[in-house]
């Protein structure tokens, strides 16, 4: 947020990969993130830069804030229930699995190869950064106040995200017409696979794609997302907001 | 359930690590396992050994039906609650993470060193053998029928296996009493830990214990449960057991 | 064998991908592979597709034998040295390190995750049979009989191959000498990268290239020779003959 | 070397696991630790903690220098070797694998996961400072220098190292002469297991198992050395030492 408005300053359009600019409420921002928001001018006009919900409002932004890596595959998975009011909004259970890039490249005990290889475990319970972000775009597809309990894992891998989703449906509903509704939304949406078994990361892997796959398991909806978090769930993401917002085909060097 | 009637004829006490005397009633056994039981009359007498809970039962088999990896760490981590009524019985989740030996040592597809190895998938969702046992064991606890939703994956190493557990509870409860309640549920019991940050797997491998953490986030208590499936999950408990059979301390061998 | 002469038969030119017609010598073959050679008559015109030694032999090929994995990171690795007489032709050592993607991918016991994860050992001592191919190899750019020792080992990740060579120099020889001989053997060569610094295998992964690092340490040549076994071990080789051979540039498709 | 001195002086016998006392003379410790040497004293009386060669002297010893986790490989692999003249005493190679625990715990660019997973690379060619440790114990046993090439590579597991050494033999030897030999200079080492078949660092984790395999390819001798690096490399030969050096049965703790 210090970088970023004397760009904007000079006319010149900007797509910001750090999370300054994710959060549209300075206070919320301010309440997890733990400092003062900076730049409060341009965080009113930033565009969360999510293409398959809000690729309208990318094409034209100034300011676009490239979306967090666990976030994506929690928005993509729950937008088409929370959209037609087929989930309950409060509650839905986000168990996160990342493998270690996602903490980034400094070095750190956490990160040390004896240290998180052969292990699992949860991080951040209830605290992580990720869990506003969620809510602010699903609460934005729902027009309701939405909120999820997200718990991330650190997986012994280089890269990848699954997502395991847990929500409970507003009414009865089959299986069948669940993927039927996922396959409508993302229909036009080149890096969404809606697919009938759950997603593998492998499968992503050096790939903008995001895999999801719906199912019912004893009156639960069970949603699995999976990503790539270096490509689709980062620089993969920018250049498609790149191409929206000068208007290439959103797939011009991602395929 | 061809090996043992034999043994047992000779009066032979048996600890069976395999799977066919864990579900009490033959016809579930039929419906998850979908094979007829071919042993009904032990398995009527046959006791599920998970010594913290049935450890009484357990002193006095003839047949110890041994229990598996990943309903011990749902069934312990979940037991607190349930036997106080503190949680809904319908709807709790589970969601586990194994290391690979967890499928056992014949070469697959599924566990070829490339197809597993930098990746994580769900799988078995809604139909995991372990879940008639979680609930049966949990029934047994409350009193009441117990149904849960269990959702294992797989994870790219050896050994652990770790479960995040999120339920609702019935009335408000606190997280400082929540671990009060699961420190003085277990005490006497050496070989669960109940610890105030989430485990990792690392942490129990090569032990026979147990690690668990109870949070409350948003309205939802969370349990984490961390084991090594090598030795807590499979043969270590087994260790436990017939130290408990044949009046020997029950960490003897073990620590 | 069996596939390839009907094809050779309706003059379809052929990239074999097998080892079936890399030995030029029908007994060779049948000594390291341990059955007779099915079609000697086409043996004696299959070309060796190492491109950056053989590529204009590649140029007008009907049938081109795509190398093996190994051998490429030996050949190239040693071919400078052996072209101009600097080392003894006989006892160089080719210690190769190989991600498990060399095996194949039908399941076996050795490729179980949880018996080559968290794992080194050598295997097939002394009698791989990438031994007589490169053999072959070097003595065809030697122009005189060269034998090798060669010790594959299995290392617990999906892919790369990092072959650490040890030869005796027939003078002395300075370190920047050799620098300055392979960058000016392998220029216009666009796949061999030469550096200065050991080559980590991760730094080829998904490329065609392989790097090479030459270093004298204690009056002995060492080279370090690092691919992806997957793209410039096998397939991307492949389409590198294949541009050569139906007369585009050799780096379309590969970079 | 700036802790031991008093510990000496109050009469307190001492196993030090740093590397300050291993290399018997001042002036090579400074050639490869680039630090003047601060305790030529007691370097003097230091014992080189390898129970199997010179396990008499640690019996007595005041004070010993535990060994490095490579010198114990490449020592144990050649010692029979060259205690009978069996090789030639200069041009031995020595190509190890070590799991990043080897490294230590300090988090650095290099242990970051995603750094070292799915790669492999050799490091410090031509300058580890377990070379001059390595040299200095077998002329001890060969009574002439000896010097050798040793090139460490780093591989992707948390613990276990492998080297595999190439010597020339100063006549011809068969195969079964050489396992015989190892066998009968390692009678009554319980420590040290020598197989016929070239073994694997999992079968050594978590013991203090000193693995040896010896072959002979194509006139060189070579010889496989596998070993816990946690344990054989470090403290497990250390509580060896102890028990030598106090009275026990070496195997006390260890088995």
């Amino acid at each position: 947020m210090e970088a970023i408005p004397p760009l904007l300053d000079r006319e010149i359009r900007v797509i910001d990969l750090s999370a300054d600019y994710r959060l549209r409420d300075a206070k919320v921002y301010a309440e997890w993130y733990k400092e003062l928001h900076q730049d409060a001018e341009n965080l009113k006009h930033a565009v969360y830069g999510l293409p398959e919900l809000f690729g309208d409002n990318v094409a034209g932004a100034r300011l676009v804030a490239n979306p967090g890596c666990y976030p994506q595959t929690a928005i993509l998975g729950l937008a088409p229930l929370v959209s037609h009011g087929l989930i309950e909004l409060t509650g839905s259970i986000i168990d996160s699995k990342s493998g270690v890039s996602g903490g980034g490249r400094t070095p750190k005990l956490t990160f040390h190869f004896p240290e998180c290889n052969e292990n699992v475990s949860a991080y951040s319970v209830g605290s992580h950064r990720h869990t506003p972000e969620i809510e602010q775009a699903l609460s934005a597809v729902a027009g309701k106040p939405v909120s999820v309990i997200f718990t991330p894992h650190l997986i012994p891998m280089d890269r990848g995200i699954l997502s395991t989703i847990y929500s409970t449906p507003t009414r009865t509903v089959a299986e069948n017409e669940l993927v039927e509704l996922y396959r409508s939304y993302y229909e036009g949406k080149p890096f969404v696979r809606v697919r009938t078994s759950p997603p593998a990361t492998k499968d992503t892997v050096g790939t903008n794609f995001l895999d999801l796959c719906v199912k019912v398991v004893r009156g639960k909806i069970l949603v699995f997302a999976a990503e790539d978090n270096l490509v689709r769930g980062a620089s993969g993401v920018a250049v498609q907001n790149f191409n929206r917002m000068f208007g290439f085909d959103e797939r011009i060097g991602l395929m």
